[in-house]
């Protein structure tokens, strides 16, 4: 009955096409709740941040400007490494949590254009600390405290994983089946390194905006002023977001199917 | 025939008392060079980033007081602090994953003791900074700097995390049978909010790190003075160890035996 295997064979193509689904079914109400709750902080606390360092900046620092006037141009700094560093790279880390119905390669895709798109914000980002560093008068010293220390140390980490990433989980399924070993084992190293990378760019975010209170509020930061609370609310959000995504990314309830993975890791 | 029947009890009884030992020997030469380098590391990171501490407030800071100087009363502020929440927590967390022959109710007396340990240093540490800003003169004021919540929130967990799991992993001990499925579920949720309690205390050091060498090399501080450098060193070994411990606690490979783990969880 060839009729009849046509359908069988059809409907396990079906079966396969859709098999995220059937796996998704598998989780109880409480996966079901924790991803939700994860989720949602997460992407508040992720656009949150960024939209609080905007609001900290423009309200009570002036706003931006370019060379021609490094003091503005400094505040393109935090706004620019918490997009890169935090929003980008946080919802970059998210996406395998997030997208539990796509295929692995679309994520993979994503994670890389998330990624890719924190490049430019962290590299205009540290050209404007330098340069009004650079053009102040008399000129302010670079790389001299731990904020700067702790942020050079996430840079580097940061472009190795990009690189690493890159060429190992992209470039190399051109030989697919010759790599598959190598990429299987990279995937915790990377991980690992990942959330590392984005555990140091928090505590990087934390001396800078510690830094910045000391320097520009001085004496009046104990005055419990509106800006030392937004800078105090900021550091705070940072924290949580720090312990959110570990936790999201180490949640073994919120991982995808272990078998989905094997059988789609790129 | 008794005697052969006694001799194969008496057989298994040694051979489950040294069923650690057992397991220990499956590990390949992988995993002993992994413990050997994550226990020396932490272990060397652990105690001289108490002794960078000790060195840098006796060598710059005029050494220790009491409420007769409230300046150098500050001191013992940085060192007992370090002390409890980093170098006793630290050990005390790796001693899970470092003494892997001992039995695990030893190693859960020991943790307790450790942290036990730790609460007069917190207290002792927070009651000199409490009493050099109400001292001074003018008195400093208390809890506005992002630091200092910080701080807050880490002393908070630690005492949750301490009540919760004495009463949990320890008195409860007292009915054994009847709250194992109760105690097995916790073990997860307070190993997790222990990394959470060391990963914050680290962010406070930093941000601390980088108030203190604000409000006393000021100007100073660009000129690569040694004072910095080991402000910033001291800094940048506290990064080391939060990323350290938490991939000793994270990592499958020096984790004692799942089995074990089950039949000996108290």
């Amino acid at each position: 009955m060839p009729k009849r295997s046509f359908a069988m064979a059809k409907n396990k193509m079906h079966t396969s096409a859709h098999r995220h689904y059937e796996d998704d079914n598998e989780w109880g109400c409480g996966s079901w709740l924790e991803y939700t709750l994860v989720v949602v902080l997460s992407s508040v606390l992720l656009l949150g941040s960024l939209g609080l360092t905007l609001f900290w900046v423009i309200q009570y620092r002036g706003g931006f400007a370019w060379r021609e006037d490094p003091k503005r141009q400094f505040n393109l700094h935090p706004v620019l490494m918490v997009a890169g560093f935090i929003t980008f790279s946080g919802f970059s880390v998210l996406l395998y949590r997030i997208c539990r119905c796509c295929r692995r390669i679309y994520v993979k895709l994503l994670h890389t254009v998330f990624h890719a798109l924190a490049i430019p914000c962290v590299a205009l980002g540290f050209l404007s600390v330098l340069d009004s560093h650079n053009l102040a008068q008399p000129p302010i010293p670079n790389f001299y405290s731990l904020h700067s220390w702790i942020g050079l140390v996430t840079m580097g980490l940061f472009a190795i994983q990009f690189v690493v990433g890159f060429f190992s989980f992209l470039i190399l399924l051109c030989c697919e089946g010759a790599t598959a070993g190598f990429r299987a084992a990279l995937v915790p190293i990377h991980a690992s390194f990942g959330l590392t990378t984005f555990v140091l760019a928090i505590a990087a975010s934390v001396t800078g905006l510690t830094e910045k209170a000391l320097f520009t509020l001085g004496d009046a930061y104990p005055e419990w002023r509106e800006e030392g609370i937004v800078i105090n609310a900021l550091g705070i959000s940072f924290i949580a977001l720090a312990i959110l995504v570990s936790f999201a990314v180490r949640s073994n309830n919120l991982k995808s199917d272990f078998k989905v993975t094997v059988v789609e890791r790129m």
